[in-house]
């Protein structure tokens, strides 16, 4: 039995820190999400997605408009309602979706291919242009999005759909004469292979998935050849003068040693590894997966957990290179990072993999959606400064503020799948062993070995750094497996009143159970001053603020603008106190001074004369609750003196 | 009698620190300009402009290749070669600008106009796409080009062919009916018809300009109209979505009271409004000027002297924003701002504009050209880690190696023309007083109202803050202006060898001079630690050094890698020392501390362990000779705990 998630539909969640993020995702995205792909929201951009569908269907008339790949927003979509439906029933959201899945089967090509776009637009040019068509990628939503409403509501025809696809993909690409041997643009079909995989148990879809990763970047790069043919036409102009490295095809996977290009390309295709180096006990791709994940969490990762430094391309950069105010961090890579590390954690059972998850979801994942659910950020800096971020500017990508909808709509409807598909974070069970991995309040069924055993979580984390695990009588003893994150200070654990002896492996606080328990962790955790390594030089000098999981920042609503011109002391204690915006959130007091602006002459911009310094007090909030407060700056690292 | 800079043939520079870089425009840069011009450099982009004159001239056949403003690369040519030959005659120089010359005047059409790339490529869109076209600008060029070549060889062929062109400008553009009521997409024209207007006093070249000032941004925008109309092409991609600000037009002049959009432009808007307020005493040009001038240099411009902070359009962004390590700062937009300053304090006789103009031409400008003259810097941050300037990504586009030449060529003319014109920086004359901007050594017959008067300065400035002024008897006293550079902490004059007393006006330490006299001037003028205004957020906590006019910097060749992790102690005193690198050059040496790197836990990127300080010392060299010694780091901002 391979380590894996439990079933969303077995996990309910009712969490005092998460529930009012996840249940924005029935109440308010899928609703807006809705009008979005049907262009009923006024001054947002055009999506048009569902229309190029029926288009297709013949059930209206008219042209495509939009991306090449946007069909995905329909897929996502469907997958954020097929986790919600998993856990939440809705027959009206169900019926919705059950046309639109109808739609999709009609819009499908006789022999299985699906793609508005090119069915729309340029049917001749199928497959003709693996670099930018997003054809596959396209594919691998839709996949996905299949396999998680079947899960959700047990329905096979989306199933099937997909599978029709599937399997002309299968016939098109392989080794074999005859068939096309290139590989993705955008990684994100291995994925979907893979679930179409696990939940068929078809192998041929595996090897699929394993023709991609494996060819890519072997030899003659396929891409490169593409756009050298005579008369090729870019469909995104910033994609002349391309470089492999943007699309990870610079080497073959197995060689590939730093995390490169395009970082949702990137980590997309390191899940894909993951799951055929767990699937095919492949050790050179799991050694890969362990030297590229090394890479970003040591040298390439924000301490928010987001990653792609780069804000031309998306991309990464080099080694320790994250500057803070005009990095991208698009949240869609944290999503990835977190799937990544998922993984990671399952294959290895090394809980160090969830506290990277978990920084990404807590920090950069929840920053990307507003808390009322209806505005989102694509780019995550670590500071902002609203002036600075100035159209058709250097630093034009940075948004000082949440985005209703996007033209290029990828990050609202990630953030809501992985909302709605949180469960899959909080456990993994292998045998008789039950991992913990999150300390989220769930009400769980879980499925051991030979018995289901029903499990509660409850917890005020991260309000609290403690949990109570009830466990009901399991038929043998089944080990618990707690993790122990890395920023707890201590650790104590209570079995039934009694404190309990454990053995810690792999950050695991291991115990045995064999009748119904009551399980108490704590842990401390108190806020603490963080420092990067000094080879990240926009951070040198500057600490950050962390308290469990939540990374902390300041806004210019609590200390003031021009948040550069703060320093903090970081031999004074760290004070903790209930928000007075936020129910069951832990805000921050720290001592400092202030560079004071309004004693210098403003008649020089430069000057012998020193700036005075003026004591002052700073005001932390966790980072991913800026800007929901209106406009104004924003800072994680701060400047400290000592 | 007008206040005006000294003839460029009556003044002879000799000096310690400049001549070796001037001596590059004969020696190198003109030769191995023209070269470039004819496709003679190997690994370097293509040129192509000979050849373009050359087929619309008919002496060649072919098509056109290259930007739009391919001609001006010819034309800011012969501008150095015309200033160069004001001061160095060479023969065979002469001979082959003259041939270049002729070919131009074959390739000018019937009617005078004058532009290879429309005439060649698109006859019947002359003057159609103001915006981008680029006809004005090149024009412009030509007009400079040709006054500097009638001055510097007395020679009017060149002259009669770009009066025949701006007569049919002119003709072409203007307020009455049937006229184009259009003005230029980049700004250049009206300082070339104003410098026509200077020699032939012809009124009409210098109403055609103030007819391009006047108009601009007046109404509905002219860009923004070509553009609407049906089939408009784009030339430059990224003038999509265009913003009028870019180009200075969003607003009549008059009402612009801060320095926007693309800064190369701005600046030469500037300059051509300062001429227009002198020549027609126009206040409320002037006025203007005053604003634009103070909102740059109180909160829009680097230490250096650099302008423009944006790295995407070249563009200046907002009050205070001034990253170090991904700005733009074109070496044209300092030259620009020099040339404005230079305006400003002829017409108002104020110093404080030349400690500007001094900023700009020893640091930005300087930095621009490497000390061999074979490479330049079109990019000039502040804070350079070469190995995160990478292609395709958010710092692309600085450099960490000047290159050897650009497609858009316009850096290496620039700083060549302005080497070869630095003469007109040193002195300004108005009736019987002499102002005394720049140190540099030179030998210049001085045109008083109604006597010549042979000067010397002798001066081994910036190396010693001492320079001696030789002035020829006059026929009836002379005022001689000494400015007092912002940078002086106490300040001595001498007149032939008694110390003198001086009353200061606007920075000008004036005396009077009835008989021949050798002037003494010596100030102290120590390196010294300047501090930013706290409202740049760049700056804060962070000091530069600088010396006399000079700003330093730190190298990885002297100071090992990662130079953000270095602090400087400002209470400890600077050390200046002869550099062992460059002759009369003084370099610094400073106390501080290293966050050392070794030390910390490599596996972490993140953690609670403070780093560790070890005791350090800090070498600085001047700004402008950075990267003269190989790739590495540089940093003018360093960090302080004091």
């Amino acid at each position: 039995m391979q380590p894996k998630s439990i079933p969303l539909e077995q996990i309910n969640i009712q969490d005092l820190f998460w529930s009012k993020h996840i249940d924005l995702v029935k109440n308010v995205i899928i609703p807006y999400q809705w009008e979005a792909m049907n262009d009923l929201i006024e001054d947002a951009e055009s999506s048009h997605c569902i229309e190029n569908f029926k288009i297709a269907a013949k059930e209206a008339e008219g042209a495509f408009y939009g991306a090449v790949f946007q069909d995905t927003d329909v897929a996502k979509w469907l997958e954020a309602v097929g986790f919600s439906l998993a856990t939440h029933k809705d027959e009206a959201l169900e019926k919705m979706a059950d046309r639109v899945i109808e739609t999709i089967g009609k819009a499908q090509c006789e022999d299985g291919y699906l793609n508005t776009y090119f069915t729309l637009k340029a049917p001749e040019d199928r497959w003709t242009d693996l670099c930018e068509g997003h054809e596959l990628y396209t594919a691998g939503h839709m996949m996905e999005a299949a396999v998680a409403y079947y899960k959700g509501t047990g329905k096979k025809r989306f199933l099937e759909i997909v599978m029709k696809f599937a399997d002309l993909i299968c016939e098109t690409f392989g080794s074999e004469a005859g068939k096309i041997h290139g590989y993705p643009g955008h990684q994100e079909v291995e994925i979907g292979l893979i679930k179409l995989y696990e939940v068929t148990g078809n192998q041929r879809y595996l090897e699929m998935a394993k023709y991609f990763i494996d060819t890519r970047g072997v030899g003659e790069n396929y891409f490169l050849k593409e756009m050298a043919r005579p008369g090729y036409q870019y469909i995104f102009p910033e994609f002349k003068d391309y470089d492999p490295r943007y699309s990870q095809s610079h080497l073959p996977v197995r060689e590939q040693e730093t995390a490169e290009g395009h970082a949702v390309r990137a980590v997309y295709m390191y899940c894909a590894m993951a799951d055929l180096a767990k699937y095919c006990k492949d050790e050179s791709l799991y050694k890969a997966c362990m030297k590229l994940w090394d890479n970003i969490v040591t040298k390439r990762m924000y301490i928010t957990g987001g990653i792609g430094s780069s804000g031309i391309l998306e991309r990464f950069t080099t080694d320790y290179d994250l500057p803070n105010e005009y990095n991208y961090s698009e949240s869609c890579a944290s999503i990835g990072l977190a799937l990544f590390g998922l993984r990671m954690a399952q294959m290895t059972k090394d809980a160090t993999f969830i506290d990277v998850v978990e920084r990404a979801l807590y920090n950069t994942v929840l920053a990307g959606i507003a808390l009322d659910g209806k505005s989102f950020f694509y780019v995550n800096p670590l500071e902002v400064w609203p002036e600075a971020c100035i159209h058709r500017t250097s630093k034009e990508h940075v948004k000082p503020i949440r985005q209703k909808w996007f033209g290029v709509a990828c990050c609202p409807p990630n953030i809501a799948r992985t909302l709605a598909s949180l469960g899959q974070y909080i456990y993994t069970v292998e045998e008789r062993t039950l991992f913990v991995q999150l300390f989220i309040s769930n009400d769980t069924c879980i499925p051991l070995e030979n018995e289901n055993i029903q499990v509660q979580l409850t917890t005020c984390f991260p309000q609290n750094n403690s949990y109570t695990l009830h466990i009901a009588k399991p038929n043998a003893p089944i080990k618990v497996a707690l993790r122990v994150p890395d920023y707890a200070e201590t650790y104590k654990v209570m079995v039934n009143g009694e404190e309990a002896p454990y053995a810690v492996e792999k950050g695991y606080a291991y115990i045995l159970i064999d009748a119904e328990s009551e399980i108490n962790v704590s842990f401390l955790a108190p806020a603490r001053w963080i420092y990067a390594n000094p080879s990240v030089r926009a951070d040198v000098g500057k600490v950050a603020l962390q308290r469990g999981p939540l990374v902390y920042c300041l806004e210019e609503k609590d200390n003031g603008d021009n948040l550069s011109s703060l320093y903090v002391d970081t031999t004074k204690a760290i004070e903790e106190m209930p928000s007075a915006n936020w129910k069951g959130i832990v805000e921050l007091k720290v001592s400092g001074k202030r560079v004071e602006t309004e004693s210098w002459d403003k008649a020089k911009l430069y000057s012998t004369h020193k700036p005075k310094m003026v004591d002052t007090t700073l005001q932390a909030i966790p980072y991913p609750y800026w800007n929901n407060r209106g406009v104004g700056e924003m800072l994680v690292w701060m400047k400290t003196f000592n």
